[in-house]
């Protein structure tokens, strides 16, 4: 294993997460889950990585959630269970997942009948079964069946369908996107539309076995929603700005941070670093998108990104002393799952402070 | 050589090239720069590519430009003279450019004592000479020193280092980015910062042989300032909807685009592809950031990819028809450099028609 002493070592700009506090937060959502009965399937997007799922398996999580069937072949070495909350019913994601269904299981979110369809010719042609979810859309209006009719009418489709096994329902709250305090009131509708999707299935004989919902910023209250049987949060695992922001998590949850060098000061009031936006994203902080700058300099507190160029980014000191030039700082993104889909390989800081190379295993997957 | 014959054959999101479109904009960037008496350094940041490189060495360019010493190694396998407009001036940097100047011609833009410094340590080593530009600000406020008194007294300490070569100035006009009808007055503010540098120069018999300017959207404006003996313009290689929106191209000199599938309809008015921020970045359009979207989708043009999640785009059909689920659109993004930025490999439209499956070589450099 390649693994250096000290952050001096590496060359930058690089990803560096850390271990124990990574720990920590698969600690805290798996004691969350446990407490309230509800099962833990994360959503792998975040980190890309095989170690760290293994992590979180070995933790309890009862699977994997996943968007592309190429990130469930990565995972697949992590875990014998997956769920691809993603549409993938086209001839060049559907196949895979009916040749891993030979040994793991597999379920996948759908909300067409076409997507059945396609699903169900794949699996009958590998002589398997994949088990569907019905992605009902409770108020993000991005995917997902438009009323508890609209499931019902889905899920006695695929309840047809020989080689699929109707599962349950899917959900995705992205726009209850708020600190926690007011999150009680839209939760409550979900749980309504819910609750009456559930009691339609039931009176025609179906069953929702499982209720999939939530992702990092709606996790901590997934208690308010009591048809879940399960979540999917992702973004929990490492923590950023926007986690911060909306009260999900305090600024030393954030395991996983942008290490750059200062490579000008030639501007006054300013610093350049070596991270811009093909390191960082150009996603902003969804809370003060236009004021908030681009990630949070640990040095630096007062500092703001203000600008990035693709390979620059340009810090505002704020009355910070200029750090000097060749110096290290180290930054925590507005958004971590697309600054990790930027890096090839991370640096993991392990319990005992030594830095280990590890690569991003299921970044680059086109399907 | 990885061929198919036609799109439908590969799976998605994946990026397109069309290679005639690619060399219509090299001929006529290199036309221009041609008649106006000015040499082409292009900035291979936007194709990270060593076959696409080598088109416009073949077309003309005296050299390429690129940001990482890491992008050079790769480019030099497409030419002899590399410009490193990046102040590269680390311990991971340096050592990489002085090893490269043993067989090529090497030259990097610096804006300070301390880069200079380290610069002339690792050539003194390496036993090489490296070219320095030094780098002006001339209104973006990025890098670059602030006035021709502190041009000079940098110019003057590279030319007291042995195993440096003064070689000129660099400037980036980043901040002259509106249509070309206005460009003038900036440009004009421009010609005049130079003359006064390079005047100051010359009464301390120092020369600037190279004044190297421009990028895409100032490119062919570049005669308005005429000390420039050279520019670096890169998108224009592929040009983007920026590109469009800023009246530097038209649509149809856009080379690159997603090929991407029709993954759900089930929200009335909308439809879902398989492109997010994680296949075509989260970049918005500098003349309309929240309002313009992400991308134009041409086969639905009045449509507008309203939202952006890492693996959905959220597509507005604005009354275009809905197109059928499993079918392909494809988009010309809003910035086209950190999208190609995103993909490991991407897809040349061949002259004859074809699809060769080409490298994004130079993608993933940490250094």
């Amino acid at each position: 294993m390649n693994t250096v002493a000290d952050i001096s070592a590496l060359p930058t700009p690089t990803l560096v997460v850390d271990l124990p506090t990574v720990r920590r937060n698969i600690a805290n959502m798996a004691g969350y889950v446990k407490s309230h009965g509800l099962k833990l399937r994360p959503h792998a997007k975040t980190h890309k990585s095989h170690r760290i799922g293994r992590l979180q398996i070995d933790a309890g999580a009862i699977g994997l959630t996943v968007s592309k069937p190429g990130e469930a072949v990565v995972m697949a070495d992590a875990c014998d269970d997956l769920l691809i909350a993603y549409p993938a019913f086209d001839a060049f994601r559907a196949p895979v997942l009916a040749s891993m269904a030979a040994t793991k299981t597999v379920r996948v979110a759908v909300d067409s009948r076409h997507a059945v369809d396609r699903l169900a010719e794949v699996a009958t042609i590998g002589g398997v079964t994949i088990g569907v979810l019905v992605d009902l859309d409770v108020g993000f209006h991005r995917t997902g069946v438009q009323s508890p009719a609209e499931a019902l009418e889905l899920a006695k489709y695929i309840s047809l369908a020989h080689s699929l096994r109707l599962d349950g329902l899917m959900l995705f709250p992205g726009h209850v996107f708020t600190r926690s305090e007011s999150q009680a009131g839209p939760l409550a509708k979900i749980a309504s539309l819910l609750q009456e999707t559930i009691d339609l299935w039931k009176r025609h004989g179906l069953a929702a076995t499982i209720v999939s919902g939530g992702s990092t910023p709606t996790a901590m209250q997934s208690h308010l929603v009591p048809q879940l049987t399960e979540i999917r949060p992702g973004t929990y695992v490492y923590n950023d700005l926007n986690c911060v922001a909306g009260g999900w998590c305090r600024l030393e949850d954030c395991a996983a941070r942008v290490t750059c060098t200062v490579v000008s000061t030639a501007v006054p009031g300013k610093c350049v670093i070596d991270a811009g936006s093909k390191t960082l994203t150009s996603d902003r902080r969804f809370d003060a998108p236009d004021q908030a700058g681009f990630g949070h300099v640990v040095e630096l507190p007062l500092a703001k990104i203000s600008r990035l160029s693709e390979e620059h980014g340009e810090i505002e000191l704020n009355g910070e002393s200029p750090p000097l030039l060749g110096s290290r700082l180290s930054v925590i993104p507005n958004h971590i799952c697309p600054c990790v889909n930027l890096h090839d390989q991370f640096w993991i800081r392990e319990d005992d402070g030594r830095l280990s190379a590890s690569i991003v295993d299921a970044r680059g997957r086109v399907r």
